[in-house]
Formats: structure tokens, sequence, C-alpha cells
């Protein structure tokens, strides 16, 4: 897990952990034998062996120690964002943006059941985290809005595109989660962002066997349901 | 507004209105003269004429005054959905399941407007909106899911068409709130959710011209965006 506190001794591995860590560590290991509701801003610093303010330069709140890397991640996903050229596919950049959320609760599996199951028991850590995704939901709209204006319905291409993108992660994170961070994440949600990619688009695919005029014919019934036609057209595009 | 509360004279148009429309009336005539935070409870059965105890029968919280039709919503959604047909289309009962918040929002609009604009400058309200909204969400994914029952990727799918619905039912609703509630509201979210139905699935078109066998064929450019190609395949299916 890596920190935005400029603690001392940061290159140096006999050194203890920097503050925010400890104050992280500290936390949970209370939040843990106590329960959250019990659990004090004093209780911790107390524990980890500093003062208050010192806390309270790291965390705005003691919810906010609960989710110590949504900051970070938010803005690295930001910048994933801004980085991307003009002519990437918007909606795959989106679900590598949605990656990164995956990556950060992967690095630490332990950490991050834990906090799954103390957030299911405390109906402000749900709240909390509830705005947590509406932030990276908006980050994403944001991005897509940008690359779909002056599209006939972009903004709401944008919105319905974003608020998938975060469902599917969501449901790939929690399924791991729930299996107490057993099996491989990564796929699930690659697997689940797929399942969004095959409805909304894809980059356009590299002419392996022909050119720009390699042609598709696809053949329905017109009574079918169009996901089943959609899905038939992915296989004869070779991707879903 | 409908009203939960079973106050005397309901069927006598003469009759002051029933105590939870008229807590209601007071709770947002003080908002708007005073501020959300700067009005108690006690403020509000003081201009409505009421008892603190008679405020708390009707509502859990201040916050909850300022929603006071979601749970109403809330029922008759899960309920629209419980008596829906085996055999309905899943998707198309979601967005119209969605249309009950909608047409909920319009019964009054100037209602709906004022309350848009309390929630934007309340972070209290805000965070109770993404609840409620959390909750609908849900209703609706727990419909797919069931009818997703065994097919694979169900619990996914259903997951990401809840979100879907919900995202394009507020891209329309929040449009209409910030226009003042002006325009067709209800024709706003009926485009906003044929776009969902559109990427999602539709139910199997009534045969008009052929039968059963009536078939389309689509010719595409396999480097096109599966999202182009799934338009023109609306446009020669006749939907969209």
């Amino acid at each position: 897990m890596s920190s935005t506190g400029a603690a001392p001794g940061r290159g140096d591995k006999a050194e203890k952990p920097p503050m925010r860590d400890a104050l992280v560590a500290a936390a949970f290991r209370l939040f843990l034998e106590r329960g959250y509701e019990q659990t004090t801003v004093d209780d911790i610093v107390a524990l980890a062996g500093v003062g208050r303010r010192s806390f309270f330069r790291y965390f705005p709140s003691k919810e906010d120690v609960v989710f110590p890397d949504h900051e970070r991640c938010l803005a690295d996903m930001t910048a994933f964002l801004a980085a991307g050229s003009a002519d990437a596919d918007p909606v795959r950049r989106v679900c590598d943006a949605a990656r990164l959320v995956l990556l950060m609760y992967a690095e630490n599996p332990t950490f991050s059941v834990q906090r799954y199951r103390l957030t299911k028991q405390v109906p402000g850590l749900r709240q909390y985290e509830l705005s947590v995704v509406r932030r990276y939901d908006r980050a994403l709209a944001g991005y897509l809005r940008a690359r779909y204006a002056g599209l006939r319905d972009g903004i709401l291409r944008a919105d319905v595109i974003a608020a998938a993108v975060v469902a599917a992660h969501n449901n790939a994170l929690r399924s791991w989660l729930r299996s107490d961070g057993k099996g491989d994440a990564e796929a699930a949600v690659d697997h689940a962002l797929g399942h969004v990619r095959a409805s909304f688009g894809a980059e356009p695919a590299p002419a392996v066997s022909g050119g720009p005029g390699d042609v598709v014919v696809i053949v329905s019934r017109r009574g079918a349901p169009l996901w089943r036609v959609v899905q038939e057209l992915e296989a004869a595009l070779g991707r879903g």
C-alpha cells in the first residue's frame, strides 16, 4: 500500500512504516478488536503513538482512515483519463481506468477483505462508500462526456456507459471480496468489463485477414432480441 | 401528492390537507425561507400546528421529510416488478418500473424543482439521495437477477442493466429539473430508457410484415465500432 505521507526513512526497510500507514494499521487493529463505533480517533492516535493533529493532517475524519487510498486512486484515474490520446476508444479507456480501482483493492487482499466486512456492518461506512463510488462514476462520465461532445445523446450515452462500467467493476470486485479475496480478481473484472464493452462499443479491430473493406454479413430473424443478435455479431467479428 | 397518513376527512376537499402533507408543506416553507440547516423539527411542528410525536410518526428524521414519497414509490416499484408475467421482456419491465419514479417527480413539478435546488445545497441531502438511488437500483437488479437466474453471467447482466436504467432515468430527470420542470419529462425519460433498451435488449417485435421467419441481413465493415453496427441493426429492425 503506498502512502502520500512524506515520513522520514521511507527507503529504509528496517524503519517503521510511515506515519500515515501506522495510523491505518492502528485504526484497523482497533476496529477489528472493538468495533468501528467503539473506536475513537484518540484511541487510534494513542496506539499509533502520534498526536491528534497528525491524524487530521492525513484524514479529515475517522471514516477516511477506512478508505485511505481512494483519493490517490481518484487522482490516478483522472490523470490516466486525461493522458489518453484523442483517438483512443472511449469505452476501452474508461474500462482501463476502472481497472485501476481493482488494482488498488488487489494490492492488499487481506486489508480489502477486512474493510469489506467492516463496511457491511457500519451504515456510515456504506454511505461513505456510496459517495466514493459516485465520484468514480462522475470521473468516468466526465471523460466520456468530453469524448462524446457534440454527438447526439452524447451526455446520455456517457452517463449510461459510466454507470455500466462502475456496476460491472463492482459486481466482480464484490464477488472477489465475498470469496475472501480468493481467485483471480483481475480476470474477473476483465471479464465483467468485457461484457460492458461488448454492449457499448469496442475499439476498431485490427484488420488481420482483410483490409478496411473486410465485410461481415449477419443474417438474423426479425423477432430476435437485440442482445442475442449482438452476441452473434460479436462472434462474427471475433470479439466478446 | 398522495399520503400514507390516515387523517380524518380525506374525502372532503373543504377540509385541511392530511397531517402528513401539512408537515411537508410547513417543512418546505421553512427550508426555503431560512435554509435547511437552520430549520429544526420543532420549527416544523410549530408551523404545522402539531406535536413532535406526530412528526416522527410519519418521518424518521428531518431528511425524510425532504423526500416524503420515495418509500411509497419504492413499494410501488417492487409491487409492479413482482406483478410482471414470466414472459414479459425483463429490460422493458425495469424501464417501465423506472418510469414510476419519474411520474412521482412529474406529479408536482414545483415541489420537485424546489427540492432539487435544496438537495444541491445540502451535502447531507445529497447523501440521502444517493442511498435512495441505490435502493431503486437494488430493486431493479433484484428483479433482473431473478429473471436471469441460471443464465451465464446473469447476475452481472442484471447489475449492469439496472445501473444503466438508473443512469438513463436520472440523466433525463435531472435535465428536466435543471430546466425548472419545463418540457415533457415523460418523453425525455422514455427517450433515455429507449437508449438503454436498444443497447441491452428489446421485447420480440411483433411480426408485422413477415412471420417468425422474417429475416434481416446486415452488412458491416469488420473494423466498424460495435455500437455503430448496433445502431444500423436497430434501424433495420425498426427499433431505436
